[in-house]
């Protein structure tokens, strides 16, 4: 199975100019499944909801997801991509997974960033995974990284495969991408953006170093900075199925639930 | 407040010798707490269960937790130390925490680690937090590590410091704790051992490399591979209280135990 990731620099608010280079970038590729950035079809430093609520788009009606089925179709790849998406009145930092058989699944990010606080609702789908087929692959959005939990859910829910569409501006998630490999036995893939986004007076920096890592913390594929660059590597997704590290430890048949009670708990159970 | 880690090599069965060493390397370093390798008094490496049945100690009745006592007392200093210990016909790979006061503490290793599981019983003590004054303290021992889990319940149990006695044998876990204290916003002290013990057809070396991490996954002292060694660093144990990593985001107030539900999930519900 040959997966990957799309790194590049969307421009802000230029949609057309962002699907157009996603497509060249993915055509002829012969993945099976490609993951792309978060919000990579308008950029991520909104200044105003107003905006936002311009920018998003129903899932799967609205043109970017319409677009991701047709490119689906077209180059027979799953395909994962965060986009804003526009649900009745509320608004979420989403991704969105597209099959080459036309149908969709979405996942509404769980723990937001610093203004995303302001411009999305906290994402209500929970951590989920699906089968496409030749693995199960689950959903997590970029600062859903720095909780454990994000990452443990979706491998006791049977994901071969995380599919982590990000922003990133900090360097410390991709090496923390390899723990959750690691104590997790799975593969992830996260597809950063690059470039520097300067609105009014606020600017950000993106880390790129979108990275492909294996169940057993190592690093399978990973690009620079700023380059904007297709990567893919073939993996055997069922390695991830083989939580053993010894001969006698299972990362997670041998965890003790019944000791962990206080990560469910509300705080004033605790 | 000082905090540092004890990085030695036990002699396998030579108890006398290892506490003579250990009283060598403490005395005199005026630390407010030191930790300990994992089974320090007695090396690790049993190969009958009767040698763990004659090695293991009562706590805090035993002739180790009585000789921590006397040492913590009169360096006054809380040390945390692992051994094995023996409670009623039960055998546990256990981490005392010894006061200057002179009370104890012990936490029973949870998570097993290969062929401890035909040797020590699972713990059942879970993840217990400990005030002493100036911070609070949470334990766990080695393999702990992988499980996410440990950390997690510990800084929900108000742990500023993690004590964390180890026999390392592969290299992942001190980049692992990295992301276990910047994903908690907490310090840890991993006080691993050196050398190689090999008994019968069967050899381990241990990896050395004890670390102090801080709450923003900044390495604050770590020993090399083989030295026998004890650094100590001046912290401030209230930084682990600022769980803010962004003006909007708290590492533990913005966690969604709504949605964790599968993490205390016994495997057949999930």
């Amino acid at each position: 199975m040959k997966i990957g990731f799309v790194q590049f620099c969307p421009r802000f608010g230029d949609k057309d100019d962002n699907l157009r280079r996603v497509e060249e970038m993915v055509r002829g590729t012969e993945a099976d499944l490609l993951v792309l950035p978060e919000l990579f079809n308008t950029g991520y430093l909104f200044l105003f909801q107003e905006e936002v609520v311009r920018a998003a788009e129903a899932i799967p009606g609205g043109p970017t997801t319409q677009f991701l089925l047709r490119l689906a179709k077209d180059e027979q790849v799953h395909i994962v991509a965060g986009l804003a998406e526009k649900a009745g009145r509320r608004l979420y930092n989403s991704a969105v997974l597209v099959s080459p058989q036309g149908w969709t699944r979405t996942y509404r990010k769980s723990h937001l960033f610093v203004d995303e606080k302001i411009f999305y609702h906290p994402g209500d789908t929970g951590f989920v995974t699906f089968d496409i087929g030749a693995a199960r692959v689950g959903l997590m959005v970029c600062f859903d990284w720095i909780y454990p939990e994000s990452a443990r859910v979706l491998a006791l829910k049977g994901a071969d495969i995380i599919c982590h569409p990000a922003n990133l501006v900090l360097p410390f998630c991709q090496k923390a991408m390899v723990t959750r490999c690691l104590e997790n036995g799975v593969f992830a893939i996260t597809a950063n953006r690059t470039g520097t986004e300067t609105r009014g007076d606020k600017s950000l920096t993106y880390s790129g170093m979108s990275q492909i890592v294996g169940p057993r913390g190592e690093i399978l594929a990973q690009a620079n900075g700023d380059e904007q660059v297709v990567r893919i590597v073939e993996i055997d997704p069922l390695k991830a199925r083989d939580k053993k590290v010894t001969e006698r430890n299972d990362l997670l048949a041998d965890r003790r639930p019944e000791l962990y009670g206080e990560i469910t708990a509300k705080e004033n159970e605790i």
